[in-house]
């Protein structure tokens, strides 16, 4: 689906710490010779001739062309009729698929160093469907909206995804004892899917004992596949298993684009002040390269990475070093062409 | 609300090992001198008079005459129109928050042995109203109701029981980011209580964060307050980083009556077995006897409880020892006028 040769893609850098890490990002890309030109766009809301705050159709315009983007945090300013400029993106390019591996690192001190783990996230509708209602007042219903269609292709998209990527089990992860119907159909999807697939082990696991076990014995599992909210809760779960958002990537992918992005916080506290981690941007841009074909960069610049932060001289504050954002990323680019 | 003298408790040993480590509890409360009489039922379903499956009448009696309760693990059958019993006592009796303490022991090796948090969790509403739909063809809804009036009472109980336990932090756990108005609400509620608590410190989190928090930096927490789902999971992760469901145990209070109980699963590969661990089940019955005002015998069989753990001489398989559960018990039972 992409063109050969030089490709375009579509640059978010984002608020807070967003421009910083994106720049750091740039100049590792060139440094690896990445066959890459950017399309930088601004998604600061805007508002829309329907008067509500939204993303700029400039930077809609660029996904809809590029069909490719990475993408910085973002603010998403407080107050009623603003939704999340993040989850806007999802919707608008049906993003179905949310992809986030946590997998230990050299380097990194956590409790564990055996998390090798992906969730996928269905990511368009489930309890994020957006539906609510105050029946009278005092009495308020969130809607939770799940469908064949959309259960159907997010969990393809695992199967797909633990084949590809030579993994040997999917966990479908639901609470289909309660929400029989809801999470009932969406296991029966994930079942149904299951069966085309008979060299990927599949199970099925209550969330409340996913939680649980994953914290007692992440080696447990591999591949994970859920509803919205479930994936979202999970994934941080797994993060904070192998270091925490400033260090974990994340892709979402649709069928007509993909869009990767860092999925930790603006930090406004050190925007600005060449501190901040460009780790979580710089490997969900792996992550693209990878979605891009383009798997002799990816590699090079992921080994890079792992080796600063396994050597661990120039690490930025939140991993305990005294190091600068462009130090760090001054260290990648060294390590580039060397060999191990 | 409970006479003084001898209480009359409903006893539910359940099935699978329930029976077993109901015997144990039953003898250590009988060797601690705990005056309670046991009133003993069987909650296996029955057919009721309008064909579903549902709780025998005798026990649903028992509960509302005693007010009081212990319970085994219980088995749903599973099939369609089976609704969890588990699910149908917390119904039945109203009982509208979930008190489910996990504390770091000494002796049960975890990650961490800083753990000691308290997850209150809405529980009669939220995800688990039980309201489905199928509104076409491979298109379900779940219906999540959140209403100011059970968010009201949670959220004062959780402040109560901070208070009364010397607590310092009260933290509401939510999505109201992405369900703005059923989780803003429950918010909104617990801001409210906040205000009327000025010396316990309050905070909101989202509980995607909370996770991540959770498995990087236990400590951060204290008190938490969130919708009936959330409490679910997150009380499944503590019990997981402080030994397992094994050993946590759990209270669900109402207005007119009280249920504690293992969250556990009925285990039946090793039911029968003496093998079982009646850790989770004393201790919540440890919970109860607090509940009762019976502090000091609550004191003396936690102490003891504790102290087997720690010299961990006689430990069921489930924690890595050879031990049976009647040796467990006994070793209790011989530390109970012991001092330390
Ligand atoms: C920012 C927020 C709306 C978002 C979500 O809830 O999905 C975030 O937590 C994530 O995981 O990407
Ligand atoms: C058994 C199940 C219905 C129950 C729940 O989901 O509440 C259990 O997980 C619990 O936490 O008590």
């Amino acid at each position: 689906q992409y063109s050969s040769g030089v490709r375009k893609v579509t640059l978010i850098p984002g608020h807070g710490i967003g421009p910083e890490i994106t720049v750091a990002v740039q100049k590792i890309f060139e440094a690896a010779k990445v066959p890459i030109e950017w399309d930088e766009v601004d998604v600061t809301a805007v508002r829309g001739p329907d008067g509500k705050m939204g993303i700029p159709q400039k930077a809609i315009d660029s996904v809809n062309a590029n069909k490719i983007g990475l993408k910085g945090p973002l603010m998403t300013p407080v107050g009623k009729g603003y939704r999340s400029l993040n989850l806007a993106l999802r919707k608008e390019f049906d993003l179905y698929a949310n992809v986030r591996p946590c997998k230990s690192m050299e380097g990194i001190k956590t409790l564990y160093d055996n998390v090798d783990v992906v969730t996928i996230r269905e990511n368009t509708e489930g309890e994020y469907s957006g539906i609510e209602h105050e029946i009278v007042d005092g009495v308020v219903q969130s809607i939770k909206l799940i469908t064949e269609e959309a259960s159907m292709r997010v969990a393809e998209f695992a199967f797909v995804f633990a084949k590809e990527n030579k993994r040997k089990k999917v966990t479908a992860v639901h609470k289909a004892n309660i929400m029989r119907m809801s999470d009932g159909l969406f296991l029966r999807c994930c079942r149904d899917v299951a069966t085309k697939y008979p060299d990927i082990k599949f199970e099925e696991r209550y969330l409340d004992t996913v939680c649980l076990n994953m914290v007692q014995d992440p080696a447990k599992f591999d591949v994970l596949v859920m509803p919205n909210l479930y994936g979202d809760i999970m994934s941080d779960l797994c993060s904070g298993l192998v270091g925490g958002l400033g260090l974990t990537p994340s892709g979402n992918i649709g069928k007509n684009g993909a869009l990767f992005e860092s999925v930790h916080g603006t930090a406004p506290a050190i925007a600005g002040k060449d501190l901040a981690n460009p780790t979580a941007l710089l490997l969900s841009g792996v992550m693209m390269l990878r979605h891009l074909n383009l798997h002799n960069e990816a590699q090079k610049i992921q080994q890079a990475c792992f080796r600063v932060l396994r050597e661990g001289r120039v690490l930025t504050p939140d991993l305990g070093g005294n190091g600068t954002c462009s130090g760090f990323t001054a260290e990648i680019i060294k390590y580039l062409d060397e060999p191990e």
